[in-house]
């Protein structure tokens, strides 16, 4: 049974390190987003999300959608779950009032993304899809979607998707060959064949808005010939009902490893009707505009299960007696002490705590500056928080969905043979963590991003700004006689990535398999790095206090330094390895 | 879909590599096991593994075992494929001729697990337990017991299970409450039950012989009063056919993650008439005696899903088309050039690659010093063989079982979305792989077992034995030109797991803990340690070869020790930091 609280007081603690009063509430249109409408509001969310998705979780996993003659039947309650949350206008949480939104921060979706996921990450994939989709009519379409869609999606009485995949085109959207013709009426017909699209089709939501990537007639080749249309399951009537039947059906539906009652589809257009989302062939900007909000909301993922999977085996090692701890009886007048008592058993759970609080706190942290860089009264303040969030999204959607399998399988470990029985849901957590390192960019394509693209950015910019900050922190921290060591430690993981991003800059400009052959390993060091600074941040916000939660953190943040952090150490070894080892192989001799 | 041919060719190098001919085939009983018969016997066998099991394999997944009225049903086709293993003689591939066996060496017996697990898991694990089975009775058996049962087991005609975990016990063996009483006419009635019961019941054998962990009326507390029972689903007729129903039951089956195809039973004892094996109060003895050979083939079967793993993935790298090389495209012709060519896949299929070859040659090492072990005519040199064995278990089991999960999980991520759908077999072998790490002792049991008992026994004996000729044969390798940057990488990693030996001998003794919270670092230390060692070996022994093979062993040699073995500096400072950070957090506070 996954056992599994909402970690409000965790989230507290981080808006208050990282000054969400004075730093998000202060941006205009967030003037009544203070702390305490906005822990109201995370209240609020934990309920709904602790008492009415997680009971659906394992029931949900266990029937998993089903196609009939053309209609996806989500599991038994999904329906109610989903009109009740959209009532309650979570999906719209974000949202532009003006469209029917709450107008809420950034950091506050990040916060609820996470409980969201650790309750019922099927559930979660439905609503997160609509608020890319709507991020992408917002900020690309024309008045008239606009206008039309926005209000339907903020609402959750529609849901949008993202039809990108084709059987022959995942990573390499170049590949796409679904079309688009113009109807001569300013609309577009659109014809192919889309695969794993989440939630093509549901009984959820009264309409599905697909977001289509495909060719117009005039396209050139590769990735600058794709368009984005908006091509919905039901075209309106003229009273603006959807009940018109596009030429869009959900083929089948695929059996996966998890996530089963996220409906996974493959669909096809047949001439469907459709609008063109911003510019002829400007389809891969817009989509960027979907994928780099989904890519957050999938590191959130990766914290959701972890934090579900934590809980769970704390929980399980205070309850199984087996064995006698090494110092000594703990629960002598029992037939054995609870395993928590075991170093081996502390070391999962001090793992996956350290890697989650910290996870947590950075990704809080790239949510406020997300909500800095789309407010701030100040142009400099915007480009520099945006710089931010770009270099993060893909450390944070790669590491923190690695860490998000890492933890569900440590947390099965802790629970040994009753953690890969059904019966305790802990092996459904790995089977629901394991896609989020696929989906939305593999985990191989977020390292190639950063090397490959954000590295680049402004000569270096995005790094520089990452770097200064941090390098004048550690500074601040070492003057502190009790933050000594660990702002030495900071200094050398630093160091090491420092020294690795020059390495890698210099050898891939010279050969870009050289980058390429560092990148995951170069993603890893730099998570390791961003966790070690907002742990030391974490740790001086706790200066002067002695209360249980404090000492939790405090030593949690020197689990992460002397267990966690040295993992750099061997990162960089293997960076500095260069390419030849990892190419020398013919392509015949595998 | 999973593709797999056999290895034979690197199994082949192996043996040549570990001198099987001098040092097996010289072995008194195993003159007529040369190369030439084994070299048949595996070829035989593989095919069996691949034309027969492995097309059983999606489909037993699929299908499942199920119970009703009591019995147990495996999927399609097993119950053929057992009949024809077991007639072919590779259930008996290693028993004594004396009770019906091949008496082969049980290197081959090694080679022939991987094969086996590599096709079909599942399958694997039935007649796999008839193996630890004979050896029990074979060593601690009566007469009588061994006249009745050995031959039967041998054949495959009955197959044999292990009886251990209750619900309330596992790890903690001391805790079982399964009685045995006499009933006055030199046999037990045993009453208890049983959970996680591999093949407790199922429709394969004509029989199933049960070895159950169970206490006589007056047994001492704890492991000391257990004791060792065998149990027969049938007791046999006056005629000697399996006829007569014993008082024990199948109650249920588990619905399990992954190797569904095998089945995990609760198992009822209702004064079931059973037998004693070995001494009163001596089970534990006799179940190590079960219990490490099920270690040695739990390691095999890492290495065997990994082994699936890699070659499907390197089969859908060269096919799947997407993106083009970074040093400019590979096959122009086409619309993409193969995923084989981008760093990061490079990099998934190295590292299965350098850890299943690794691993390999390091089982089968274990595999000819267990054949030491058990005939070598010089007793000195017999317990110089078992102390290997004894130390290489845990690593072997521990090590070998991560990097499987490990594996398939890379496996799955070469073939991106479609790894996670079940259509292509990928998470199936990550669902079957993950239990390797929990049954027969969890991977933390296993590192208790090596820095516990192992590091301890003889003052350190095994641990000498181990670095003598280790450190021997770096000096020679180091004298050698081609060969003196990996004699240097494998001297620093030495000194990292001498130096870490030291103290976590120096500070164990004094706190017991300290031990523990650095057993599973030490454990993945010493395998890395090992598996250097042995990658030095193939080194040398492709020595004035280069044809292509020879070539991409040390091109796999250098990607070792480049790219894995750094991890060492990593849990060197880990282990060295001490259990403080592991054990600071109060039990309340997690």
């Amino acid at each position: 049974m996954v056992t599994y609280r909402a970690p409000l007081d965790d989230i507290r603690f981080c808006f208050d390190m990282l000054d969400y009063e004075g730093r998000v509430a202060s941006l205009p249109g967030h003037e009544e987003a203070g702390r305490e409408l906005v822990d109201a509001v995370l209240e609020e969310g934990a309920r709904f999300c602790e008492e009415r998705l997680l009971p659906l979780n394992r029931p949900g996993d266990e029937e998993g959608c089903t196609l009939e003659n053309g209609i996806v039947r989500t599991p038994a309650g999904f329906k109610e779950a989903y009109r009740d949350y959209s009532a309650a206008g979570w999906v719209g949480l974000t949202a532009d009032p003006e469209h029917g939104g709450q107008g809420l921060p950034k950091a506050v979706n990040t916060a609820l993304g996470e409980i969201l996921c650790s309750t019922n990450l099927s559930f979660a994939i439905y609503p997160g899809l609509s608020h890319g989709g709507f991020d992408a009519i917002e900020r690309w379409g024309s008045d008239a979607l606009r206008t039309r869609y926005l209000p339907k999606l903020a609402s959750g009485e529609w849901a949008a998707t993202m039809n990108l995949t084709e059987p022959q085109c995942g990573t390499d959207l170049g590949l796409i060959r679904t079309r688009a013709e113009p109807d001569g009426e300013g609309a577009f017909r659109v014809t192919g064949s889309k695969i794993f699209i989440s939630g093509g089709d549901q009984d959820l939501s009264a309409n599905i808005i697909h977001l289509v990537l495909a060719r117009l007639p005039d396209a050139p080749p590769g990735t600058k010939g794709i368009s984005l249309l908006l091509v919905p399951k039901f075209l309106c009537a003229e009273d603006g009902s959807p009940t018109i039947a596009n030429n869009v059906v959900c083929a089948s539906l695929e059996a996966k490893m998890g996530i089963k009652a996220a409906a996974t589809c493959a669909m096809h257009f047949e001439g469907a009707k459709g609008w063109l989302v911003g510019e002829p062939h400007g389809g891969m900007k817009a989509m960027f505009t979907m994928m780099n909000e989904a890519r957050l909301m999938v590191a959130m993922q990766g914290i959701g299960l972890a934090e579900a999977a934590y809980q769970s085996a704390v929980t399980y090692a205070r309850e199984r007696l087996q064995g006698r701890s090494l110092s000594g009886p703990k629960a002598p007048d029992r037939a054995a002490d609870p395993i928590i008592v075991h170093p081996d058993v502390r070391h999962q759970l001090m793992t996956m705590r350290a890697l989650n609080e910290g996870c947590r706190a950075l990704a809080l942290w790239v949510g406020i500056e997300a909500d800095i860089a789309a407010r701030h009264a100040d142009p400099g303040e915007r480009a520099r928080a945006d710089d931010f969030v770009a270099l993060m999204t893909p450390v944070c959607k790669a590491f923190f969905t690695d860490h998000g399998t890492d933890a569900a399988s440590r947390g099965m470990q802790v629970f040994g043979g009753h953690g890969y029985i059904r019966e305790w849901g802990m092996e459904q957590l790995l089977r629901d963590a394991r896609i989020a390192q696929i989906y939305e960019g593999t985990n191989g394509i977020q390292a190639l991003d950063l090397v490959g693209r954000k590295l680049a950015l402004g000569n270096g910019r995005l790094l520089r700004r990452f770097f200064h900050p941090l390098t004048a922190f550690t500074g601040q921290i070492a003057e502190h006689d009790d933050m000594r060591d660990m702002a030495g430690l900071l200094a050398k993981a630093t160091g090491r990535l420092q020294q690795a991003t020059a390495v890698i800059a210099r050898r891939g400009l010279a050969d870009p398999e050289e980058a390429g052959a560092a990148a995951s390993d170069y993603l890893r060091l730099f998570a390791l790095v961003a966790l070690a600074w907002v742990w030391a941040r974490m740790v001086v916000a706790t200066a002067g206090r002695d209360d249980p939660f404090a000492r939790a953190k405090r030593h949690t943040a020197t689990y992460y330094f002397t267990r966690i952090l040295p993992e750099t150490s061997a990162l960089f070894a293997r960076i500095m390895s260069g390419k030849a080892a990892v190419m020398a192989l013919d392509d015949a001799a595998f």
